[in-house]
């Protein structure tokens, strides 16, 4: 939904040109708008939307009024001027995601722990499959986020061809890269507002490797022209990250500087400054760079997973979603074929570390959908264990790891006086002491004071009261079963 | 069982002296003895046994007449000399365990797969429990090797004394350290000799942290006459391996070159040679040092373990056993509270690494009698899975890890152009291809050839024929479980 006048804080304004006189190549016309509140001055690109309409769309981040002018070399788009009046927002919307400190929170403060999912090509699927995926979501509190490709997928499982494609042209005669399709634009942001609805966060992926289609091999002129279009549609979306690559180092023939390159063209065209980041296949990106606002990572090791992710973060010193930990399934591929205690093990391994594990369901069936494709139907044991997961991290409040507060086999996250929580992950114990003069765990004790203590079962997602216990005396007795956590909340 | 005259080959000669005029301190009496066979040469240290008795041991190692000529500083022991007859060994008995290669093979050329376990103080416990110990192993085959320890074990669940200990003295009024105990060591020679007469070697560690007699504080002098001692009786044994440590770096006050001297005191009296090694807690000793015959080691990472055995293999170009990579229980210790299934898929991780792993148990137990520790009765899951590992090497042969014949996610040993294993772990597909043209998984690509396609449950052990197949045909459905192993044999 687009609108006019009385804009919702962090809802799109849209203004639209019908041209008489159209250039010979439309979606290469200069034009943008200015648009000012007080002293404060942000431009926004317009952009072609077929059919002699051109559009400028804008985000008000502020409530109040706002002027505007536009200005192109086309003169019937230039020096329209006009204003329109902020107010409050829509109900649900929270403004755009942004890093605070190692974690997330919108634009008005509300934090967001980004737990996610994947699903890579749901909008390239039919329109009864892309409500599926959909009620999935919306099914699936635990999920915040989905990583999701404007192109295409071509690839195992993926065999079949999608209705729209963001150029013109089709797969037999060939595409011009040249020239957007606003028809395939028009889904794309019904699908990003779909999302919004149902509070979940669109982690874009902008640039793949799984390609027949020639998108993952255009010249530079045309990713620079392609990553201005799309900025200039969908910036005005709150819900909207920039994920510049999924597997960046597949596509060889792009250099760091390609990268950077791209990144500069988003930066330049998305005054709302959404999240951006890159994903790796092999090596991770230099993660130093400015422009790369969060880690979005694939772990490298097939072992040793998420248990690096306090690593990641104190090394780049940002927040970190774990964009691919490996999926449950039974496909054949090493990353397909986790059971769902394994993926929920790794994903909590990822939470007290302070990290955002991301799910995705790969189970072989007939029909060739798998939820980490196409979405449509969750299938797996996962979904519900993310629920429970985000309603401990949002009773927690965005935990860090807490390596003096972590004995060597147990990783313990949390807020200094406030909650702890130690994750024993495969380990099953029957017993253990957390007090600190433990002869031989050490290093677990925590500050001074009485703690509320509560076994939580991850996987039966149950939490048992221990009752209340001075720090002198944390003992606790243990199910002897895998996937417990133990939480300390301070009196 | 000694021998005085038609000595078994690799079984124990022994000469024994009633000394009439003993010395004031008769356990530093330098005596020794030289056998000779032909023109080769072997000095053997003899040892005072108590009430007036020193004895000389020797095991020879090649069938046929051999003589000898003792020497000491004390008249009545020097200049005895004779001669006896070597013949052929007993039933069982196949020599002393060596390296081959990176894996290991016993003197008469029969391999050796040495898959372990762990029972630190089973000597040390009373007689009823050292003979469950005993049955538990020989009920037991896929352990070849156990580790032991020479002093007692003070620590969490042994908090019991032993009847018998290596000197003089008892824990109130403390030890003299520079006078052995020869009833000890009689119960020492019995166990080691009673784990011969079952297939099973006798890793031996000499030195360890666990301690509240002083026997881990001794001084050097006491140190070097320690080790002098236990050589000249226990070098007749063809089952002892020496371990110089259980986590040699948590006696902090031993420096690298305390432990390269007690090598070379080994080395002096064991005429045999019999394999060496030292066992780390945090980092590993330097494996280079020419001393060290295979590496003895700890997991260093908590999460990533015995996933390493082919670098550390490859590293040091010496065969490795993970003498520990946590244990089957559900203690409060993360080293100790696995379930079986994540101890065999560690242990399956090592063996297709080409490394040997060990196993060890750890239920929390009221009478605290922990297998780890005290022996006793097994209770755990993993034993028998170790009886069918050990057939699957037994069939196999000492595998080596190929990295050109594995993938990315999931490793391969064996032996080329004979036998590939390739392991699963914790994924668990419901199918894949091995062939090479597949386009996705690439480098499983296995010789031309045909090959008799077999399904491994490490866990159920079963074994499922997949008939044979040819190399660009190798596909095989799998059932969807976890640890699961295919072996492709050559045909």
């Amino acid at each position: 939904m687009f609108y006019n006048n009385n804009v919702p804080q962090w809802s799109a304004f849209e203004l639209s040109f019908k041209v008489q006189n159209l250039p010979e190549k439309p979606f290469d016309t200069m034009f943008k708008g200015v648009f000012q509140k007080d002293n404060r001055k942000m431009t926004a690109f317009g952009f072609y939307d077929g059919d002699n309409v051109y559009k400028l769309r804008f985000m008000p981040d502020s409530m109040g009024g706002w002027e505007y002018e536009t200005i192109s070399e086309l003169p019937e788009l230039s020096g329209k001027s006009g204003q329109f009046t902020c107010i409050s927002p829509v109900e649900g919307n929270h403004g755009v995601a942004r890093v605070k400190g190692r974690h997330f929170a919108y634009d008005d403060g509300k934090p967001l722990y980004p737990l996610g999912t994947t699903a890579y090509a749901w909008i390239h699927q039919p329109e009864t499959m892309r409500r599926q995926t959909l009620e999935s979501l919306k099914n699936t509190p635990g999920f915040k986020k989905i990583r999701m490709c404007v192109f295409p997928k071509h690839y195992q499982f993926n065999n079949n061809e999608p209705e729209l494609f963001a150029f013109e042209g089709n797969l037999k005669d060939g595409f011009d890269y040249t020239t957007p399709n606003p028809r395939f634009y028009g889904l794309l942001e019904e699908c990003i507002q779909d999302l919004h609805k149902i509070g979940m966060e669109a982690d874009l992926i902008l640039f793949h490797f799984y390609d027949h289609w020639g998108f993952a091999n255009m010249d530079e002129a045309c990713n620079h022209r392609y990553l201005k279009y799309i900025t200039a549609r969908l910036s005005c979306f709150p819900n909207i990250w920039w994920s510049l690559a999924n597997e960046y180092d597949l596509l060889r023939h792009l250099t760091e500087q390609d990268w950077d390159g791209f990144a500069r063209v988003i930066q330049e065209g998305d005054y709302a400054n959404h999240l951006m980041s890159i994903h790796n296949c092999y090596g991770f990106y230099n993660h130093d760079k400015p422009w790369i606002t969060h880690c979005s990572i694939q772990r490298q090791d097939v072992y040793r997973t998420t248990e690096y992710t306090n690593e990641w973060i104190a090394k780049w010193q940002k927040p970190a979603t774990l964009d691919e930990i490996g999926y449950e399934g039974d496909i054949d591929w090493g990353w397909g074929n986790l059971t769902a205690e394994e993926l929920m093990r790794r994903s909590w391994e990822a939470f007290v570390r302070g990290g955002y594990p991301g799910h995705g369901e790969t189970y072989v069936s007939e029909d060739e959908v798998l939820w980490w494709s196409k979405g449509g139907i969750l299938k797996g044991q996962s979904p519900a264990r993310y629920n429970f997961l985000m309603k401990i991290a949002e009773e927690a409040g965005g935990i860090d790891y807490l390596p003096e507060r972590s004995p060597w086999d147990i990783p313990v996250g949390g807020i200094e006086n406030k909650v702890y929580i130690a994750y024993f992950g495969f380990s099953r114990p029957k017993f253990r002491a957390f007090h600190s003069d433990h002869p031989y765990l050490g290093r677990s004790n925590f500050p001074e004071g009485n703690y509320k203590v509560e076994i939580i079962d991850t996987w039966n997602m149950t939490i048992t009261d221990c009752g209340v216990m001075a720090r002198e005396d944390l003992y606790v007795d243990l199910p002897g079963k895998q996937y417990m956590a133990v939480r300390f909340t301070q009196q």
